[in-house]
């Protein structure tokens, strides 16, 4: 049998049958590995960046170096803790400018002074033709949430616009980016929410949390599997940005399947108490001045996209790892 | 400029320039970062490994999940710690055959369990054409030994034999390798010796450590560097297995160019006290019923070999990254 026909998710299976984590630890099959470390956690998460499967040379080098970085606090947000140390590998062909690597360095170093992180090491290494960068990053936290610690009357949240990454993506091989820029660099440059994540971790009302990098659908059904139980989502509620909404328009895109299923946008996907949830909202909304927005409830089982009330089905294939 | 003329020396300086490690961290050229923890230290390694660059097909896939735990378990052993977390990412084309993935992962289960440690993450993507493996592995020790710690006057000392890998990685290549099975495993399925490590890290008299895993001459050079030293080499002294003697004579290699050069032995080099390397080195051999073998002194500056009290020339190019 051929990888593609295997499949990621049938892979972390046999690695978890494999290798059991001890005890105390978190281990395959979250955002990060979690680590009891004194009071708190040590948390650790790690990502893969491809040539030509995760990036083209249609990325500056700045921008990817920020993404490398970015993705991985990312992980680390997910989980309710702060980014701290950083391992960097590359595998670069020798043909490579060096040029190419300053700007793929600064941009790195761009994101990790915004983010407050060290970088401590790493490795350099040949590559016959594809550039491969991989990022461990290290950090810490005093409370963590999981993914697998959704209960039944949650409100599921998430806490910022879906979808914009993935149109700025299709804008950006259509060759019409420059028309709409905060798309594209939703793309190239992401946000990421330390901050958020660890405000939502500190709230005992939050019970399970994620970040939605592989896109919303996919994420959520990971959550739900995660946690034993199923969701109702209404798409009506999905946050979308007035440029995804104008280039939707423009370009007669679906917008609630850009939404459901565009990958890359690093919001966080969490599930709160629904009796608690107005109270967390305000307090989200106070200290960040962006909205936590519901998208549904969990249940106990399935998973059902409701528009205008009615059964909405999705077309669009989820992100695929090979 | 190409990155194969700038080399790794270059681009390591340049980051040790950009990314200052925060006060109580080792960043940055050694083989581990170290990292303040309670009483202890933390230690972190990652090491990658391409297809076609650091294996080839000739290679087992079970073989090449060992060593892909080898070499990083060889990295905390060099600091004096034991190895605990593993974080594990595969870049892999669609078109892997599950057999190969699966075989790999049996190696790599296999110097898991040889040296106690948990696989606790990772990240598995698409590549469009070759293998790429990294592994970030995580250790503690209760004391560490550092590259940039040699003293003038130190015996300068390895732990095993020089020179196999490099020699069973020739005679693989020259498809002769059945007719030397110990120089051949000593490329596939590398020793490493965390254990030796920690010894020899408990002990007040060894000064700086590092393992020898790019060529004694390659690593040492590393080492006099960040102690700010030379050093003064007896080749006669270099400890060379039968099976290489054997085989430099049958094929009429230069048995003592093997040893200072091939890389991949992962035999620890440390320099000792001179005064106690006397009873360090009883201690050892008493402790791993292995001999630690001093092959030469740290000096002000300069690396000068010798061999019958005559300085002896390296013509064999040190192993390059690009």
């Amino acid at each position: 049998m051929k990888l593609k026909d295997w499949g990621e998710e049938n892979f972390i299976a046999f690695l978890q049958s494999q290798f059991e984590p001890p005890s105390q630890a978190v281990g395959i099959g979250d955002d990060c590995a979690v680590l009891a470390k004194g009071r708190g956690f040590q948390l650790i998460t790690t990502d893969a960046l491809v040539e030509d499967i995760h990036f083209t040379d249609a990325v500056t080098p700045e921008n990817l170096g920020f993404k490398t970085v970015a993705v991985n606090v990312s992980d680390i947000a997910a989980k309710g803790g702060r980014p701290e140390h950083a391992f960097l590998t590359l595998a670069l062909p020798a043909a490579l400018d060096v040029q190419w690597l300053k700007r793929f360095m600064q941009g790195f170093k761009l994101a990790c002074e915004r983010y407050n992180i060290s970088l401590l090491g790493g490795d350099t290494v040949g590559s016959k033709q594809s550039i491969f960068i991989n990022l461990t990053l290290l950090g810490s936290a005093k409370k963590v949430k999981l993914r697998s610690s959704a209960k039944i009357g949650d409100v599921i949240a998430v806490s910022g616009f879906l979808g914009d990454s993935l149109a700025g993506l299709m804008l950006m091989q259509q060759n019409i980016g420059s028309k709409f820029t905060p798309l594209v660099e939703a793309h190239t440059t992401p946000d990421v929410y330390p901050e958020q994540g660890q405000w939502l971790a500190s709230q005992s009302s939050v019970h399970a949390m994620m970040d939605v990098s592989d896109g919303l659908d996919s994420d959520l059904r990971k959550l739900l599997k995660a946690s034993g139980c199923g969701a109702r989502i209404n798409a009506d509620c999905f946050p979308t940005s007035n440029a995804l909404q104008k280039a939707c328009k423009l370009l007669d895109w679906n917008l609630m399947e850009i939404a459901a299923t565009g990958g890359e946008d690093y919001v966080l996907l969490c599930t709160v108490d629904s009796d608690d949830f107005p109270k967390v909202a305000k307090g989200f909304e106070r200290r960040f001045a962006s909205p936590l927005h519901p998208i549904g409830v969990i249940e106990e089982k399935g998973l059902k996209y409701l528009s205008n009330g009615k059964p909405m089905p999705l077309s669009v294939l989820p992100f695929s790892h090979f």
